[in-house]
């Protein structure tokens, strides 16, 4: 494995100073080239479907795990928007001088090596590969090996665009070793990988980030709430709850616990009870709660758990510091909102509430790279340090200061 | 020490929201409060001396941990300096509207809780306690256990003023298990502690990088070069590289190996050699210098090594693409520095050297938060992400975003 990321690490130097004419050159090509080798590619996505029918894999991993021209088009299409991207190399963040007349430039730069963990969908290998290459990385890719015929096709693809470009080969590459040995060895290779996303259970996230040496972006789950406060637009308050729990309850910035100031809940809940029944959510409750609806008992333990279905707490809470208080204890920090109209209320909960994403008057559902407007998303980061919240491209790169000087000497 | 850190983690939420106005105050209570401890904290000190005689510290360490009346009104005079920073919470780092007319904000908020590990001078407990608090964070603080008494009495003065404004003590306290098992139990405590900053013997780092579950920040070793170019200014190269080695050696900006340009080595050398003979350093050279100039051979572990003290390498290379490829092999990515005055070669070696500092035609001794305007300096870090390079206060900060809605919902 060491010669393996030694040709990543050197690839690394190449793509890093790759002019952006040339890296959306050649991501163009690689977009047309994974349309033109449609066929290559569904003939060994074919091999991962019969080895997926065997393993008894269930109807919904064998549609993520299916790839046919619709699929690859959209592949090619989801390149050429990378393409598309504004440079992420060498934006100027700041710039200053300072009194030895020494001009400070700091300035975007790519990370290095970029190792990234997945599971199922084929596509997540040719968007990876993109977004790191158009942010000046090599990648290390590890996909599932349910997967794996597919993902080795697309990485060969590309492989080939690169090629033809004269660039080295080791910029896009997956881990040759993908058992789980392959995996514990990659994550304690620092002095060649410079960042490892995983993106799959929490199990996976977990014991990458107990063992790597390396340092991990997590996409960890989210316990998101919805606060609708006593000074609440009631009306607008059921149609975003309803939309944060239900228009896509498996998804990480969906809605687990409602709570609901005690001076409206009465007025509040039994119609946003019904809103959520007609669209099919099932529903506990605080005991307060069960005074008002007939739901069952919320534990502690619901209050820690990430649904991800159509389910969800309800809680009444005294005042916004007891809402306040709950997420501190209950949160992922993932994404959080509070419904109301009074201003000094939702500043506080803006301000108080330690999360990587915090709304007023919002569904929590915009938690999302396209929607916050990054163009093509990395991931949701729920590390505090380096990124947080909706990665987009820029968070593939790292800074350096530039120092310009005129033959200063320390005194 | 779980129920330790729940209460750093606690008051880590007080301190985090404390308005600019009281932070101040506060810090300069600190500072009034240290000048007028002074004799506590000498009689304090004098422990920690007496035992370091026992034990035979050695007589830079000796000096390093002792406390006078003017090293305690210096630890008073950064406080009062940190205080004057800039509020680093609630920076605006960036703002936009989204296509659903969402206003989102990044804004700067603290870490949370920080940990710090460091040796001997005492004074890094105030000044540290001092830029965790201007940045909203809470702080473990864990000394070298020979400076126990002087460490143990600041804190607790500070403590004391924390509690004068009704503040939790837990927002500065020092690790009551400053043993290695103590370290070794905080340096997985993720769900408490959200960065740990470790400061001291390559040792030390190695180990917590290694086996912390908390993101590290790392103030690794620093092996530096200077390239001087064919079209170097050689009479500001001499002073440049004079500077960069010689002003103080064991810095870890410090010079370790300079690389000349073959085709000004014959002319540059010698009276390069001769103003850092007379500086008392000591040289070691590849072949062709050894051709040019009296010096013994320097293997390749000398390459790597940082010398920390007054002993530099001297290697001739062809090009300014050899001198980019020997700080790729041998550089520790902390600062980088090329002396010419063409144009093309010094952006190559900008963009193409990959380092934290990367400067033309100035003194790598220049990397130094004081140095680059950052006020009080945390640290230099030898992270990619996160922070890189000197640091600032505000790299004791990370982001949310703040997401402005008015009842949007998801389709």
């Amino acid at each position: 494995m060491q010669t393996f990321l030694e040709h990543s690490k050197e690839a690394s130097r190449v793509i890093a100073t790759l002019d952006p004419k040339t890296k959306c050159d050649v991501l163009l090509a690689m977009a047309d080239a994974l349309e033109k080798s449609s066929e290559r590619i569904i003939h060994e996505n074919q091999n991962d479907l019969v080895e997926g029918e065997k393993n008894g894999l269930s109807a919904a991993l064998m549609d993520r795990l299916l790839l046919n021209p619709k699929r690859i088009a959209e592949m090619a299409k989801a390149i050429r928007e990378i393409a598309a991207l504004k440079e992420p190399v060498g934006r100027v963040l700041e710039g200053w001088v300072v009194p030895s007349g020494l001009r400070i430039e700091k300035v975007s730069i790519p990370i290095g090596v970029v190792a990234i963990i997945y599971e199922s969908r084929p596509n997540v290998t040719s968007d990876t590969a993109a977004l790191c290459f158009k942010s000046g990385n090599a990648c290390v890719l590890k996909g599932g090996k349910e997967a794996h015929h597919s993902n080795t096709i697309i990485a060969t693809i590309l492989q080939e665009v690169l090629e033809a470009y004269g660039l080295p080969k080791a910029i896009i590459s997956l881990l040759p070793d993908a058992s789980r040995e392959g995996v514990a060895k990659l994550i304690k290779m620092d002095k060649y990988v410079d960042v490892i996303i995983p993106r799959g259970g929490e199990a996976l996230i977990r014991y990458v980030s107990e063992n790597a040496t390396i340092p991990v972006v997590k996409h960890d789950k989210g316990v998101c709430h919805t606060f609708v406060d006593k000074d609440a637009n009631l009306e607008q308050a059921i149609a975003i709850v309803l939309n944060a729990k239900c228009q896509r309850p498996s998804a990480c910035n969906a809605l687990e616990t409602l709570l609901v100031h005690k001076a409206i809940a009465s007025t509040f809940l039994p119609p946003m009870k019904e809103a959520l029944d007609a669209a099919g959510a099932q529903m506990k409750g605080c005991e307060h709660t069960q005074a008002l609806l007939h739901v069952s008992l919320a534990s502690d333990e619901d209050y820690h758990t990430e649904h991800l279905r159509n389910a969800l707490n309800i809680k009444i809470v005294a005042d916004v510091d007891e809402a306040i208080a709950h997420i501190a204890r209950y949160g992922s920090s993932h994404s959080e909102a509070i419904l109301s109209e009074n201003y000094t209320t939702a500043e506080r909960f803006l301000n108080e509430v330690d999360a990587a994403s915090v709304y007023v008057n919002a569904s929590t559902r915009f938690t999302d790279g396209g929607e916050f407007g990054f163009g093509a998303e990395v991931g949701i980061s729920t590390n505090k340090l380096h990124a947080r919240g909706p990665m987009g491209i820029n968070d593939l790169t790292t800074y350096k200061f530039k120092v310009y000087g005129k033959g200063q000497i320390r005194t």
